[in-house]
């Protein structure tokens, strides 16, 4: 099977200018098939200041209210998704900038209401996968805002590493699946406070070891947790790396933390 | 050849939401090959006003500038689009929200700074139409925002009437062209107080004639101009009528006003 990278860029790398320009010319210059899903950032909370759209949080957890999804769908779906788009073509790569709504390719449920009514969020329920497969072999790049919908014609909040997630289960059946989390560090560290201390490989044997010995960061359990939900699902690799790495982490020679079976 | 329709619907349709509905409904429901150009509405300036962004004009034309081009790209490519294509999906129609930007499809040149610097105006340039092909042949809906880009990185402001008469001029070479230009009356009016004096078909031949008798209001001839403009580069048939009537205006037996060569 062909090889694909299923690539999630999150906030801290679309907030600054110059590191995601940075990151886009070295994900155009990625062979082979790719695609990009992003997160929102900081930009949808500062104009939503400027609407007066309040940031609404119930136990620390983010609600998407009517004014809140237009929000995410402008800013997501719009200025950040098309800015990227645009910066994609200058540099010759192919981009098509999608939300799940579109060819409903991700079609999702919002959250159902238990203790907390979380609104306008969305749990993927299904990837329409042969939709996504014409535009990819046909050389498209697609770039995913963190958006699908309830296929009733709304618009719903989706966390950006789901939608990562259930993209590259999807097309597992299709291509050898890479996907690729960027985040702050250069990969899972033995010493968090040592980034030279990168656990290159991490399968289900030496995870559990990892485990036992105590050895791990408390906050990147559910970064290896969704990462080995993913491998179980069908994803060939899960790299977990910087997104200024994503030449090497998208190659032979991964600099990130690898995790396989 | 197959039969292809191009649809632009303005302000008037976006800006109600009933409307809009009820125009979606029988989009959806339209037979055959079909796009849909959707102009901006008066969503950008309500929101533009709330975050504080001044609408610009010189000699009574809208300017462009940083500010603008963030918030159109906002309101035009994410929130307006992706609702669409939202409510669409929730009728089966396969809709994919766009911009020129995405797949390079609609490639455009800031407009030259001459008396007026109009700010991040695009003029098109080139449809890439194989690009568009590969969508309308696999059974996708395009539906695009006024948007196109400049190849260098940055999102362009676009009128919705040229976008839709370049796809429609693109795409006559490959199919049986209907461009479609929804606006406020049933069509061309002889008597502009009388809604049911709709001309229903105009040819060149015709034209002079009316012009001749002076019996067109003046407001219509730059459309008819483009009308015929279309015409003259490939377009076969080219409709202006009311979004109320695009079942009929996209059938055989149409109300509104039918141009021909």
């Amino acid at each position: 099977m062909v090889n694909l990278c299923v690539i999630k860029i999150g906030g801290n790398v679309i907030d600054n200018e110059q590191s995601l320009q940075s990151f886009l010319s070295d994900f155009a210059a990625v062979d082979g098939l790719k695609i990009l899903v992003h997160g929102g950032g900081k930009i949808a909370s500062k104009i939503g200041e400027q609407l007066g759209i309040q940031s609404n949080y119930i136990n620390g957890r983010r609600i998407t209210d009517d004014a809140t999804i237009d929000l995410v769908t402008m800013v997501y779906g719009g200025l950040v998704n098309k800015k990227i788009v645009a910066q994609l073509q200058a540099l010759q790569c192919n981009a098509i900038g999608l939300t799940g709504a579109d060819g409903n390719i991700i079609a999702a449920n919002k959250r159902p209401v238990k203790e907390i009514d979380f609104g306008w969020v969305g749990d993927v329920e299904k990837v329409n996968v042969e939709r996504l497969l014409i535009l990819v072999n046909n050389n498209f790049v697609p770039v995913f805002a963190p958006l699908t919908h309830d296929q009733q014609g709304h618009i719903l909040n989706t966390n950006a590493d789901t939608i990562a997630s259930s993209l590259a289960v999807a097309l597992s059946a299709y291509y050898n699946v890479r996907l690729v989390y960027c985040f702050e560090k250069k990969g899972v560290l033995e010493n968090v406070e040592d980034e030279q201390s990168v656990i290159n490989l991490i399968n289900k044997e030496t995870y559990k070891r990892l485990l036992a010995e105590n050895k791990l960061f408390e906050g990147i359990l559910p970064k290896l947790d969704n990462a080995f939900a993913a491998i179980n699902a069908g994803v060939n690799e899960v790299l977990i790396g910087d997104a200024k790495d994503i030449k090497q982490n998208t190659g032979h020679h991964t600099i990130g933390t690898l995790i396989t079976n």
